[in-house]
């Protein structure tokens, strides 16, 4: 990944090429991360501009990430935590089956910027993103379960929100780990040997998982503390304003109450059921 | 946009195609909306499938959606609410000045799925993004300014996330309105004429705006509650498993403490005096 030209002797910087961490903290208005970024914002200016200055995280390198993207993914499940490393300072690698762009749930294509094959091999962070029937066609696939258990052996962190604990699991990344996942599914977990734990965000050793979709944020929080300490996850929920205020409070089955939840698994049946049956052939793929 | 075909007598769908609003709620595992989305996740499998059954939500006709797309927007600004309206079932125009993608700031291009000149001219909601340096561009574009005015004008309800407030005032519309934005430039909203109002989500009349970023998901709920009533907002409130966690609270200026601030602040004097300039320049067109 390209990275930011050091700063000259007068503080100011040759390049003004965008660049993804420079941006993400200064569109967000962040003051996270080295000089160039109101250039690269302006869209090359043709002359120089006053910049936002350095500060402490740009001496620290930059954290490396690989997100996990395929067919059916729910792009918020990858966007919230994606800006929230960014801001960190993370070279970010979209690992895809192959370059192809890959659908979201909300019609935005995603390319990815490398394959399975050509993904970095040591990583700080190895995440995965949810999408139900996406999320069950990963876990049959060998070339993606490969690869996730072979970056996740050595991974700093292994991670995931909603449905993409499914796909941990089924690699077999959280055998004897607590761990969440979307509610939907997060049932089908122990069958892949994982231990169902009831929390939005979930941190066992070197795991950390989320519950579903907007667990993203919360999750992407938690691990910035783990990766870059507290003060700097403070000042990425800064940047971002979440202080959350949702208008009501349906968010869980807890809350919503047996009635109405009968109703709304009767229309998960068919999805839960192919789900229940790639986590019971995973189970048996890994020797469960 | 493409509609679902109709069931047949059978309530089976002919068309297995992708469609955007089956395709989010069946991604996340919602009951909103009608068959025919377990095919389009599964890729168009060979044979005929189950599917989720259809609810109340298909059979209000879709909502007619426009969100502006521009070069320097917050990736999370349009994807929170757009899952939401999705889950909602909606037809979304993705509104660029230019059909040309657009980037944001975690280096994820977005295509607009039509011009300005191609939007259709009346619209259940227009929505305008936040991204600093961005929205101070389009502060500064008639053609974008022209365009909010003119669908503004006409639109059930005029919305913004973060700094897209500042755009929305810039083109006249929150004259005399309350309304917020990220708590970086809230206060120039008044010089544009706006009231500004000290809430995260704040509702004026046909005026829905948002403070920053990750102020989307409940502005998007809250809009939801007032698009298609609360019980349908709960739902996707489910479907996202939205009850928030944040690990810490540090998301707000108040929260934060003047000492921290005064440092934030001045890491961000560029980019907001570039806002401030913008906001002045078009109280003056505006004749405030």
């Amino acid at each position: 990944m390209a990275r930011t030209t050091p700063p000259d002797a007068n503080g100011s910087h040759p390049d003004i090429s965008l660049n993804r961490r420079n941006f993400a903290a200064a569109a967000l208005g962040g003051t996270l991360v080295a000089g160039g970024a109101a250039d690269a914002l302006a869209q090359a200016p043709p002359q120089p501009l006053p910049r936002p200055r350095m500060t402490q995280q740009s001496e620290t390198p930059p954290l490396k990430v690989a997100m996990l993207v395929y067919p059916g993914m729910i792009a918020l499940d990858l966007i919230a935590p994606q800006t929230i490393l960014q801001i960190l300072n993370s070279d970010i690698h979209l690992v895809g089956e192959t370059r192809d762009p890959v659908m979201t749930d909300v019609s935005l294509p995603v390319t990815p910027t490398c394959t399975v094959a050509e993904c970095p091999r040591d990583l700080d962070v190895l995440f995965v993103p949810g999408g139900l029937m996406g999320s069950v066609a990963c876990m049959k696939k060998p070339v993606i379960l490969d690869f996730l258990a072979d970056r996740g052996e050595r991974a700093r962190f292994v991670t995931s929100v909603c449905t993409g604990g499914l796909v941990l699991a089924a690699a077999g990344l959280l055998r004897g780990y607590r761990a969440t996942a979307h509610w939907g599914v997060v049932d089908l977990l122990p069958l892949m040997g994982a231990i169902k734990a009831d929390a939005r965000v979930v941190h066992d050793r070197n795991r950390v998982t989320g519950a579903g979709a907007t667990a993203g944020l919360d999750f992407g929080l938690a691990l910035a503390a783990l990766l870059r300490g507290q003060e700097a996850a403070e000042r990425a929920q800064l940047i971002l304003e979440y202080e959350p205020e949702p208008p009501f409070h349906k968010g869980t089955p807890a809350l919503v109450g047996p009635e109405r939840m009968t109703q709304v698994r009767a229309g998960r049946v068919w999805m839960d059921g192919q789900a229940r049956e790639a986590a019971l052939a995973a189970a048996r793929r890994l020797g469960i």
